[in-house]
Order: C-alpha cells, then sequence, then structure tokens
C-alpha cells in the first residue's frame, strides 16, 4: 500500500494546486457537513474537468483509495462527507461546472453537474424557462440527481427523477469508465434506463459528471392563500378538490401545524397573524400558471370564488396574500423553531390521505412518551411529505440525552413505515446518518439485490460512504 | 432433463385444466403476436394467483425452463411471445387481475398485473379520475410497465414510468421470491429504487404482478385545433409558444403529414377535407383542463383567440373542431396506411427541436436510394416521437424483400440515433424484432453494465425473450 503523503503528492502532481487542497482550513469547507456532521480526508481533489475527475478515480481505484463526491456540500444526511479516518479522497465536483447548452424548443439544458441550480436559473431566465425544484439550499446540479431533490413544487412537476432526461457517469468499475447517457429524449424505449441508477443513490453507483435536464416555462401569474380547514378530516377533502378544480394550476399545498405557525409569530418581525385565533392547522396553497394574468383569465379571481364556495364545510377561514408574504412565513419555520429549543428534524412521508391521522397518533406517542417536547411539524402535505420537526425546551435538554433521541426517532420511524407504509427519508436520503434506519426498513430481498448490485457498480466498494447492500 | 410430456403434467397439475392450456387452438391466442410474429410454447400457464404464479416459477427454474412473461399480448416487438422451440413456458398473467383498491385523496390506484387499461379507467371513472396513457390498444397494466408505454398525452403527464408509484414484482433468483414495492408513496429516497428495474424491460428482470399508479383529474374541458403551419420551422416555434401561453393545458401536440392526411380523406369515407389545399404538414393541437368550461375560464376562447393572434407568422390555417372529430382523422392514419401497399412501420424519436430536419433528410434518403416507397409520416410531434411510416406500392413489393427493407431500415435508424442522438423505438421497447439494433447501437459501456445486470437479476438466462447483455 502507497503511504499517504505519496498519494497526496500524485494527486496534487495530477490536479495541480488548485486541485488538490491539503490545508486543514483550505479544507474544512468541504470536511464539515452543510448543517450536519464533519469528517477527515486524505485530501479534497477539484478535477478541473470530466478527464481529470476519470484519471483520479484511475489512480485512487490502483490503490483502493475510497472516493466521496461531493457537490456544494448542502446535503443533510452526511452522503457527500468524508469519514474520519483520513483515508478518503473527497471528490468535489465544484470545478466542473457551466451549462453546456439550452435548448427553448426542446425546454432542455444540459450541464455540468458542479453548476449550481441558482446559476442554472439565472441561465435560463431570458428564455422564460426554469428548473423547478424549489429548496431552501443551493445544490449542485449533480447533487440534486444523487439526492434526488424534491421540495415544495413536486405536487405540479414531480422530482428531479421525473425532469431528468440524461446524464454522462463515471464508474468506479472499470475505474473512471464514462457512461454517456446525455440522450434529450422524452421517449425512449431501447433497454434498462441506466441513469435511474444513479439518481437517488448518493453517489454510490457512480459520480455524476453532467446532466440533462427537462426545464419549464416560468410561471407568470399566481395565486396564493392561506387557508385554515374546517377540521382535519376536512383537510383531505381540501386537497381532493383543489386538485379537481385547479389540478391544472396546483403548484404547492403545504401545511403549516399552530405551533409552527406561532412560533414564526413569535421570532420573525414583522409577520401579523393571519387567523385570529391561530387555527390547529393551516395550509399555504399557491396556484400557478405559465399564461399571464387577463381579463379572461385570473387565477386569483377564479381561486377567491372558489375558496368563497368551500367556507363552511371545508373552510373556517382564508387569506389571499403575495406570494412573497405567505412563502416567507413558510419558509421562516425553520429557522424559527431553532430558538424553541433543541430540534430534532424529521423528513417522513406518508400516502397523503394518512397524514392526519399519522400526524394525530405520532403526536400522542409523543405526549405518552416523552412528555415536555414539542412539535413544530409543517411541511409539503400535498406530496404526503412532513417535517415532524420537535424542539426540546432548554430545560429539558439533560433528559434527552443522544440515546433517549435515537430511540424516539425509530418509535416515529415504526409508526410511519411500519404502519403507514411511510418513508423514513423522503427527500434527504440515506447517507451514514440514515444507515441504522435503512437496515432496518429494508426487506432482506431488497438487502439482498442491493448487494448483488453494489457488486456490478462497485464490487471493491470505492466509492462514496453509503452502504446499500447487506453487511458482509 | 425432465421430457416435456412430464413438465407439462406437473404445471397441469399445480395451476389445473384452467391454468395449463394445451390444445394447439387455445395456445394460438397466446403464441401469436398482436400484429408481428408467432411462436411455440410448452404450454400456456395462466396462473388464478400470485401465489400460483410463484410457484409456477420456482416448478420451471428447477428444470431450467424459460417463462416468457405474457399480459394482454399487445406488444409489437415480440418480447411476450416465446421462441419456435416449443421449451418456452409462456406465463399469462391474463387471471391474475382485478383492482384492489383506489384512494381518490391520494390519486393513487393498485391493481394486480393483469387488469386491462379499459378496466383500470372504467373503476376510476364514478371518482372523476383516469389513468392518462392513451393508447390505440388495450393492454394489461403490467404489460404497460413492463413496455413503459408512452402515447399521445406523454406531453402532458409523462409515461408509464412517471406514473407509477410501487409494484410487486416475482424474480427469478431466488426463483419466485416476491419483491414487494408497494408503496404509494410520491416522496421517498430511502436507496437505489428498485422498481426502475422493471420498468421498460420487458420482464427480462421480473415479472410484475402488481402495480401502484398515480392517477389523474379527468379533463372536463378541452380544445383542439388541426393547425397548418406557415412553414416546417415555423412549426417548431408553434410549439415553443404554444407551451409558453398553454403549458398548463397542452395535452397533445400531433403531427401529420400530407400523405398521412390525403391518405385518411382516401380511405376513410365522411372526412371532410379540413384544408383545401392539404399542406405538407398539419398539427393536431389539444388543450385540456380538470377545470369546468365558465364564462371566465373558456379553453376554446383563449385558444381560438390565441391561434388568431398567430396567423400569417407561424400559421397558415387552423381549424378549430370537436375532439372527437379531429381525433377521428388522427386515430385512421394507422389503418389507411394500410391501404396504400405493404407498411414498414417506424417508432422513432430524436430531440423534438430536431424533428424537421431529421424528417426532411430521411425523406432525401428515401428518394435517392429507395425511389418508389411513400412516406406517410405522423406521430407525438410534441414529444419528439415519429411514425416514420412508409408503404411499399403492390407493383414495387418484388423489389423491397426483407434484406432490403433490413437495410432500409437501418439506414433510417442510423440517421437517427447516429447523427441525432435519436432512438430506434421511442415507445415500443426491444423485444426480439429489435434485438439486432440493440446490439448495433448500445455502447459497449452499456452493455457490459447489462450483461452484470443479468447476473444480478437472471442469471440462468429464465426469462423472456428479450437479451440485453453482451453476447456470451
Amino acid at each position: 500500500m502507497t503511504d499517504i503523503i505519496t498519494l497526496q503528492q500524485r494527486i496534487a502532481d495530477l490536479l495541480g494546486p488548485q486541485g488538490c487542497l491539503l490545508q486543514p482550513e483550505q479544507r474544512q469547507l468541504y470536511e464539515k457537513g452543510a448543517r450536519y456532521g464533519d469528517g477527515k480526508s486524505l485530501c479534497i481533489a477539484r478535477p478541473a474537468n470530466v478527464d481529470e475527475a476519470a484519471e483520479l478515480m484511475r489512480l485512487c481505484a490502483r490503490d483502493k483509495i475510497r472516493i466521496v463526491p461531493q457537490g456544494a456540500n448542502t446535503g443533510l444526511v452526511g452522503a457527500a462527507s468524508p469519514d474520519r479516518s483520513g483515508l478518503d479522497v473527497l471528490l468535489s465536483m465544484e470545478r466542473i461546472k457551466g451549462v453546456i447548452d439550452i435548448d427553448p424548443v426542446d425546454r432542455v439544458v444540459q450541464a455540468y453537474a458542479g453548476t449550481r441550480l441558482s446559476e442554472l436559473n439565472q441561465a435560463l431566465e431570458k428564455h422564460d424557462l426554469y428548473f423547478p425544484i424549489d429548496l431552501g439550499a443551493d445544490p449542485s446540479l449533480g447533487g440534486m440527481l444523487a439526492a434526488n431533490t424534491g421540495g415544495a413544487r413536486l405536487i405540479r412537476y414531480g422530482d428531479v427523477r421525473h425532469n431528468t432526461l440524461g446524464l454522462e457517469a463515471l464508474l468506479i468499475d472499470p475505474p473512471g469508465e464514462r457512461l454517456d447517457l446525455t440522450n434529450r429524449l422524452r421517449k425512449n424505449n431501447t433497454g434498462p434506463d441506466w441513469k435511474q441508477c444513479f439518481i437517488g443513490t448518493g453517489g454510490a453507483y457512480g459520480v455524476i459528471t453532467q446532466v440533462v435536464l427537462q426545464v419549464h416555462p416560468r410561471p407568470q401569474q399566481s395565486a396564493t392563500a392561506l387557508v385554515a380547514p374546517a377540521s382535519m378530516e376536512a383537510a383531505a377533502l381540501l386537497l381532493r378538490d383543489v386538485e379537481r378544480n385547479f389540478a391544472d394550476f396546483l403548484s404547492a399545498f403545504e401545511g403549516i401545524s399552530q405551533n409552527a405557525l406561532q412560533s414564526v409569530l413569535q421570532h420573525v418581525p414583522g409577520i401579523a397573524a393571519p387567523f385570529e385565533p391561530l387555527p390547529p392547522y393551516a395550509f399555504l396553497i399557491e396556484l400557478s400558471s405559465a399564461r399571464p394574468r387577463s381579463a379572461d383569465f385570473d387565477l386569483e379571481k377564479l381561486f377567491g370564488a372558489w375558496l368563497e364556495s368551500c367556507f363552511g364545510d371545508l373552510i373556517l377561514d382564508a387569506v389571499i396574500d403575495k406570494p412573497e408574504v405567505l412563502w416567507r412565513i413558510r419558509h421562516a419555520i425553520s429557522d424559527s423553531v431553532r430558538q424553541e429549543g433543541k430540534v430534532v428534524a424529521f423528513d417522513i412521508s406518508v400516502p397523503r390521505s394518512s397524514l392526519g391521522q399519522f400526524r394525530q397518533e405520532a403526536a400522542a406517542l409523543l405526549e405518552q412518551s416523552h412528555a415536555g417536547i414539542k412539535l413544530f411539524d409543517f411541511g409539503h402535505w400535498g406530496d404526503g411529505g412532513l417535517h415532524f420537526n420537535l424542539a426540546i425546551p432548554e430545560q429539558l435538554i439533560a433528559d434527552f440525552p443522544p440515546l433517549r433521541i435515537n430511540a424516539l426517532r425509530q418509535e416515529i420511524y415504526d409508526l410511519a413505515v411500519l404502519k403507514y407504509k411511510g418513508s423514513f427519508s423522503a427527500e434527504h436520503g440515506v447517507g451514514p446518518f440514515n444507515q441504522q434506519f435503512y437496515e432496518r426498513y429494508t426487506t432482506p430481498a431488497q438487502l439482498a439485490l442491493a448487494t448483488r448490485m453494489q457488486n456490478v457498480f462497485d464490487p471493491e466498494r470505492l466509492l462514496g460512504v453509503t452502504s446499500y447492500g447487506a453487511k458482509q
């Protein structure tokens, strides 16, 4: 085995001083996760192009050095962080960036994986197009594919998987082999759809170097309301009925619990209470259209009339306001809740028809076994997504050591996954942080398949820190 | 090795007389393809439920007998037909049928694989929902997933892959193992998305037994026009502009060539010429909405005004008419062309911005090397799909023996795939009929992956007649 200093030297020789970061203060930006976790790498490798990345993979494979691909380091499950051994090469894609081509007739864009979402949308703006995956962070496109990011507008546009027409990936076996799947076809049924293997698998099967995405006309008008349903049963019917009436336009159906709303009002200055008193739950409903507002097509008018017709049966109260006003409330929740205590964040999904029932049952479970902890849930209700976030008040933190939090997490997941056939990670992926839960909820048949699949793509286990296969 | 009679007996014992067809006149319905090809099976096995199907797979695997899964036998590439050896067991899923559950709030339906599309839509009707994959045939749902069917409304709803939330499949290794992926989640990022392996792979990796589909509100109003573009260059801009103005509503953008339109007018009684003279190309544009027509939201009015504004620059002429009138023309093409001579059908796609150029170049190629053959192309222009169908007039059929037709096919495919990065099979799949082209256009890197993948799912090559791996 080659020693670490020699390997660092070889990588520096291959990629140049800009391409190989060795100083601790340079590395920290990459080794520490966006919100959680950290590790220690052998070096930060920043190839300038795809050929250099392939060469780096060959170099690492020769010495059986593990590679951890990283986009913009905005992930939340540790999938792009090295472990603490100092033996992983962190492969940053940030220099392999740039939009290659935009075709406005195709509504297709091709770009390198290191391009940021914001950079893509900036380039698309002059064509009145955008990539409608709406997120809090500004990830790289390669990272978005690897994580299959969802976000608030999935109900309208689907997730990243739905909008990916093609990609290019580098395989680790044979090392650095380029798999060119960069076609732009919407219809192509010529065998296994290989790109699916690289989407949502956190870099375990290959390093995504290029993406080909379907993009969409930018909305030209929208109508946004915050709605208090008549009851939680009415909430399900409200979703069903808004889809029946506005299926063509519905671009968000977000849930906000009373506690979450209360927390925003308390901690964010300048936001007025939309309801008095606050209802147990509220929904931010957004309609939008690529067609500009006109006298004969006005979403706000259509929406307003419909909301009016729902008063009583389905709706207790509703506020129609500018999107920026209502979304500001929604986007402030995550940070506000941080001021309520130590946050335990969740990223759950269940069938959306069960959301109300799941939420009630999970809240009762908390009440019973973990009194004092406070629930501030919110989420992408229309997609079945629920950030079932909790805050442990300052004075109770000592009562909730990591082991108890882990047990609590598992109780909630057991309810979501085993009883409601839900997901313990709706949007964020597996990664080392969710590894134990992946192993708990994945069936033996799937684990067996995953083990065989790892032998297809990465028999030496040289790629990424997530392991989908059964323990050897 | 067990002899055939014994095997037939064992299968009859397992599945009963209804479940094992042996008489030639009974078998023919399954052994002969919907439109092309035929084979000879060891028997037609028709298990009554999933357990019986699993048991059958175990029985066949023990004796290394190949199984060919079949849905409603409506496929066009021979993927569900046995070869001619008389040694394949044809596994018909037609008895494993029925809708299991419809959840109108989730907009989700779960059904057995043998359920027909028409049966599904009938069950959905009372909820004002439908599965919007629009096809000429009435396939089984399992077959639709295995073929990843597209159809005329892909531009709005995506293909079957986009609308599949879950499935259940039986693996052949271990034989008959049930892989339960029947979740109903729109957001679930917990590892490799295994269902993708079974979608569009023609039964090569497993037998689909259940499907979980996202369904959609049934349209309540529509507006349909047949449009003659000012030129073929204008056609691309027309597509771009109709999407900018009606992205929320566009549910079909179908192309019809002059010859195809002429053929319909000549052979189908009661259809009046929509234009005089016929333009070189016409487009059937359909808008639809789940929202009923009202004074303040009338798609026909909006569409009419917009079409008017396009006259001159983009549009030469346009006819707004009832959907059934205009779709009747579109749906009559395939059969009309059959009356023009011997049909050579194509199922090509290219990036939609290149459709006009590809078509022109392919027509010139025909003209030059295959004079006398006549082009009647039409297709799903909005998705980049083109049925580049040809008819060989009666008096020239002798000049076009099978080898020449195959060479012609390859010339057209070479142009589509190699020059335009298109597909030789946009909607219909690979199957034995396209095997030679699959091998021609698939890269060595993909073939190598496919070979390894086959070792994951079917190391003994016991499932299906399509082979995605490299020749051994």
